[in-house]
């Protein structure tokens, strides 16, 4: 019998997908679930995107370009200056989401058995990555006490030795809702230049900001030119995460150069999916403030259901549309698991993501849930409410 | 500063795509290049999936669920057994096209260093993907004087060790044209089930066959389930190419388990080419019978119009639509760059690949070229001419 490998062996379950099975068993039985387990927006891509997919004037569905078309790049540079990043078209490479963003980056930057330090709870899916390049993360943990903010830049410097190739940042952060300062951002950049690492800042949620903390990018400092890796996507600002459009952004030309040979190596980012993306860009102004606004509501309904809840607490979200809470139980699967199998209230039931699969270390985060607010106020409301009361017979 | 990975220098610049810059300089000079150097056809995507694209009625561009729609997967079902190829949609994962299965495949049955044994020539980015994968190539060269047939099985058993975990094929193969027979496949496959290894059969070409030799599958043969993957892919049949919409199907539920992990990490197929895809399985049966029709012919003017040329040799395309030519020059690839920066007919010129990228083995292949016969007769007939010329100049 041949055999799987290791790292596939070792790559651990996502925790945002793993209860798949229980919610689809739950929708055969008749109960809708109110799904807060995954960023999936419910709200509406642009129009102009959609328009764009029907009225296509094209008989051959032809390979795109490997680092996507100048044109879409371009236009990224136009959007990029309006938020003071200022690249070229040949800073950018197109990749297939976020995600093969995340893997082009390990790839090109480390060697199996190299480090790259992440602080913790982290997107699960970066352990992914790192298991399919062999890459070693090493967590630093945050704090629920602390919103999630920065562990110390000395927790971070302890960690450094000559394996270490990188600090990977997501900024807003998923799954905390944290928004790191411009301060934090400087001082970890700075750690990264003075031990000469990358420092790799995920920050497709750059928009998503609900406070009066102003975002801000790791490439907006020219010292960090050399250092910088931005991962950006179309994905969560568009409402287009099935297009599967994001890009590596970075003035390392070293760096772009080496993605761009991953890049070639599987020819092609999905060609429908560029044009919805190249014509998000081309979007109304307007688009993105009225998500804003909406997803600033629903953080709004979110923080006011919340704190009507015992027992329990909660990270509050600044940006991004996570939010971290620790509940009185020991194992918050347990718990996600059976608000699918054994609870629900008028036929209905919410799905959550445990925790701990946000984590690197052990028995961390075990009696943590991630919510994603990604419904109306409504469904919201609702869906802690389901919380609350399976809370209490998961409890009692 | 921050360094780049061993693995990413390491990385082959792919032949097909690396004089790309001079094809565009030649073109902003006024030359028209025909494209013979990628496997892009010239052919019409299927009405219907054009058709469905244009129609499509949603609002939201969703993820798509990681290992692809079942609708999707149980219609590939149907078209596998009409090929004598009896599987579950639950033996398919979905991918960005062939590239991502290869990848998915890899990182599924090896870890750094593990070995596995390739016929060359082969589709050069099998060394991309290797290498983003920390996995060797261990080639077996395959003759032009023998049409590329396979190699002995000795002289493959011959490189079997510990660390080897699979054999690749590519049948029909793509560059060599050749089409493995039912006895090179079950040869193959019994070596490969006699050390316990993966055969990994490529077969996005299955169709593309110009002979009275029938394609014989990897997966016809039941006695092969635990050992045979099988690489698919809507990209050539459907003309689809930048849909980027491919396959994984085995049987050996371990291995379609862990391709389902790293499924999950990069989340979802793109959405709207699995649209494309599943109506082009959909499409009218005379959809492939046209297209074979129409390369058939292309394959007759080619070799018609190779054999006019002197001191030529080439494959002889059974199947796939490639043919590897050996060429009376040292430097094949200063020749095809020759063709693009210093030679035209007409205003027009020729793109063609080097081969010896196709090679794993150092100081082969360094005379021949890969040509993809993707254009009209019409076409093709010039350019034969203008790499006829062109040699004649080159040489002399």
């Amino acid at each position: 019998m041949p055999t799987i490998s290791k790292k596939g062996n070792n790559i651990p379950p996502s925790p945002i997908r793993k209860l798949v099975p229980f919610a689809d068993q739950a929708k055969k039985k008749g109960v809708d679930i109110l799904h807060l387990n995954i960023g999936q927006p419910d709200i509406k891509s642009p129009t102009e995107s959609i328009d764009a997919i029907k009225n296509i004037e094209l008989d051959i569905l032809k390979y795109e370009y490997s680092q996507g078309s100048y044109e879409f790049r371009n236009n990224l540079c136009k959007y990029y200056s309006n938020h003071n990043i200022h690249v070229l078209p040949d800073d950018i490479i197109t990749t297939v989401g976020a995600s093969e963003a995340l893997s082009f980056t390990l790839n090109s930057i480390c060697d199996p058995g190299d480090e790259v330090i992440i602080p913790e709870p982290f997107y699960a899916n970066y352990n992914g990555f790192a298991q399919a390049s062999d890459v070693k993360v090493i967590p630093i943990t945050s704090k629920i006490e602390d919103n999630f903010s920065l562990p110390s830049i000395e927790s971070f410097e302890n960690k450094i030795n000559n394996r270490t190739k990188a600090i990977i940042i997501c900024n807003p952060c998923n799954p905390t809702g944290y928004v790191y300062s411009k301060d934090e951002i400087i001082a970890i950049a700075d750690l990264a230049k003075k031990h000469d690492l990358f420092i790799v800042v995920d920050e497709v949620y750059r928009e998503f900001i609900y406070t009066d903390i102003k975002h801000f990018s790791i490439l907006e400092d020219q010292r960090f030119y050399e250092n910088a890796i931005l991962i950006d996507s179309t994905s969560k600002r568009y409402s287009l995460c099935g297009a599967r459009i994001g890009f590596i952004v970075s003035k390392n030309s070293d760096f772009i150069e080496t993605c761009l040979k991953f890049a070639l190596t599987r020819l092609s980012p999905p060609t429908l999916a560029l044009i919805a993306a190249n014509e998000a860009l081309n979007s109304d102004e307007n688009y993105i403030k009225n998500v804003i606004n909406e997803y600033s509501n629903r953080r709004k309904v979110l923080i006011s259901e919340l704190s009507n809840l015992n027992d329990i607490q909660y990270s509050n979200p600044m940006g991004a549309f996570y939010s971290i809470i620790k509940l009185p139980v020991n194992n918050a699967e347990e718990f996600a698991k059976f608000l699918l199998t054994d609870f629900s209230i008028n036929n209905e039931s919410v799905m959550v993501s445990p925790a701990s699969g946000f984590y690197s270390s052990k028995n961390i985060g075990n009696d943590e849930i991630r919510i994603a607010f990604v419904l109306n106020s409504e469904k919201l409301k609702r869906a802690i409410k389901i919380i609350n009361l399976g809370l209490k017979e998961f409890i009692s």
